[in-house]
C-alpha cells in the first residue's frame, strides 16, 4: 500500500538561499579534461554513485550499471579502445561540421585523462532486464533515466569538488562491454573520468548563456 | 584561450561528509504525484532553472528550453491535452505489459496535479539550433544533454523541498509545443509539475536497489 511522503519544509528565505547556494555550486561545474593521478578515497566514489542511484527511472526499472575501473591495466585498455576509435571519429566519421564546432573545446582523439584519472566510470544502460523466469523484461526509457541519473552523478561528484567530462564515446561501446565482461542487455551510454583536476588545469574559456535564454514564462 | 580551473578542494574527512550527506538529501528524493496548490516563490523556480542550465552539453549547445507555466488557464488546457492522449496510451497505445508494470505505482491517465501544482515545467529539447545566416546547427547528443539537465532540476528542487513527478507524456508533444508556441526545432521531452507536497499526499512503497547491485568495481 502507498505511505505517507513528508518532506522536510523549508521557509521561504530558506528556499532562496538554499536554490541560490546549489546554483552557485553547481555553476562552477566545468568539464576538465585533465586529470590529477593523485588517489581520492573509494568510499567517496560509492557515495557519489549511490546518489545517482536515487534517480527516478521509467517504471522504476533503475536500468543502469555503473563500473567503477580503477585498475591501472584496465583502464590503459579502455584508453587504447577509446582513441583507436575516437581518432577515425574525428577523421572520417564526424564529419568536418562537427569537428569544426568542436575547435573551440579544443578537443581531439587524444585522451590522456583515461590514464591519468584515478578512475574511470563507465555507465551502462540496461536496455532490458531479466525475469525470474527467463523472460526479457522492457526498460521504457532506459535512455533517458540512465542520463538523469547522470545528472545526480555529476552534481555530487562538484559537491566534493572532484571533476570529470561526460563523455559519450561513439563506436566505444561494443568493445568496452566486453573488455568490463558486461553482459548483453547492457550497453555503454557515457564515459567519466574522476579524480581531482590537475593543477595546471584549464578549461576553454566558455559561457553559459543567460537565464533569460533557457526560461520562458507562461 | 583556454583558462586555469582552480575549484575548491576539500579534506578527505568533508568529502566524505559532503558526499554522505548530499546522499541522504536525493535519497529522500520520491516522485510525488498529490502536489499542493499553495503558491511557490517565483524567484525560486528561477533558481532551480538556472541550476538545470549548468549542465554539460554536447559541444556546448545547452539545447534546452524550460516552459513553466503557471496561468491556470494554460494549465487546464495541459491537462486536457495529456489526459486525452494518456487515456489512449493506457487503453491502446502501451499494452497490456506495460499497464501491468506500472500498477504498483497506480499511476493512470488521470493528473489532477496538473491543474493543483503552483507550476508545470515543460522541458523541450532543441533538436538543432538556428546560426544567424539562417542555417541549421546540429545539437549532438541533444536528449541525453537535456535529460542531464533534468537530473539537475531535480536535485535543486529537492534540495528547496519542492516535489515533482519526472514524466515523457507520451504523445503530447506536437499539440503542446503549439498550445506554449514553440518552435519547430523543439521537442517536448519532459513535463515536470512542481510545488509542495499535498499535506495527505503518499507515494508507492518501492525500494531502491542496493549499491552493490548498481556498481561495479574493477
Ligand atoms: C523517463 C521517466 C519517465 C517517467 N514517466 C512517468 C509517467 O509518465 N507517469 C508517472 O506517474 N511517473 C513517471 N515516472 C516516474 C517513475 O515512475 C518513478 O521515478 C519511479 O517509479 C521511481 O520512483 P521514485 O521517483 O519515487 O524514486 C517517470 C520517470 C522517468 C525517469
Ligand atoms: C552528452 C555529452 C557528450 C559529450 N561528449 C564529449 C566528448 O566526447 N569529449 C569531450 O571532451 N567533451 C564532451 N562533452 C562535454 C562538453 O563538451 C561540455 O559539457 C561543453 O563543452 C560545456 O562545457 P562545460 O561542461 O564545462 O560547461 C560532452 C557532454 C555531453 C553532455
Amino acid at each position: 500500500p502507498p505511505i505517507p511522503y513528508i518532506p522536510p519544509r523549508y521557509s521561504e528565505e530558506e528556499m532562496l538561499e538554499r536554490s541560490q547556494q546549489l546554483y552557485n555550486l553547481l555553476n562552477q561545474r566545468r568539464s576538465v579534461r585533465f586529470i590529477s593521478p593523485e588517489p581520492v578515497p573509494r568510499e567517496v566514489i560509492e557515495n557519489v554513485i549511490h546518489t545517482a542511484g536515487t534517480a527516478p527511472s521509467g517504471a522504476h526499472t533503475e536500468p543502469w550499471t555503473f563500473v567503477v575501473v580503477a585498475d591501472a591495466e584496465t583502464k590503459h585498455k579502455v584508453r587504447e579502445i577509446v582513441e583507436q576509435e575516437e581518432e577515425i571519429n574525428y577523421k572520417q566519421r564526424m564529419g568536418d561540421k562537427w569537428v569544426h564546432d568542436l575547435r573551440r573545446l579544443r578537443t581531439n582523439w587524444m585522451k590522456e585523462y583515461l590514464d591519468t584519472a584515478p578512475y574511470l566510470i563507465l555507465i551502462f544502460k540496461q536496455t532490458y532486464g531479466i525475469l525470474p523466469d527467463g523472460k526479457k523484461k522492457t526498460h521504457y526509457y532506459n535512455e533517458i533515466s540512465v542520463s538523469i541519473s547522470c545528472g545526480l552523478l555529476l552534481a555530487a561528484l562538484q559537491n566534493v569538488g572532484l571533476v570529470t567530462v561526460t563523455s559519450t564515446p561513439l563506436n566505444c561501446g561494443p568493445q568496452l562491454r566486453v573488455l568490463l565482461r558486461r553482459p548483453a542487455n547492457e550497453k555503454l551510454l557515457m564515459l567519466l573520468p574522476v579524480g581531482y583536476p590537475a593543477p595546471d588545469a584549464t578549461v576553454p574559456d566558455l559561457k553559459r548563456k543567460d537565464l533569460s535564454d533557457i526560461m520562458v514564462f507562461v
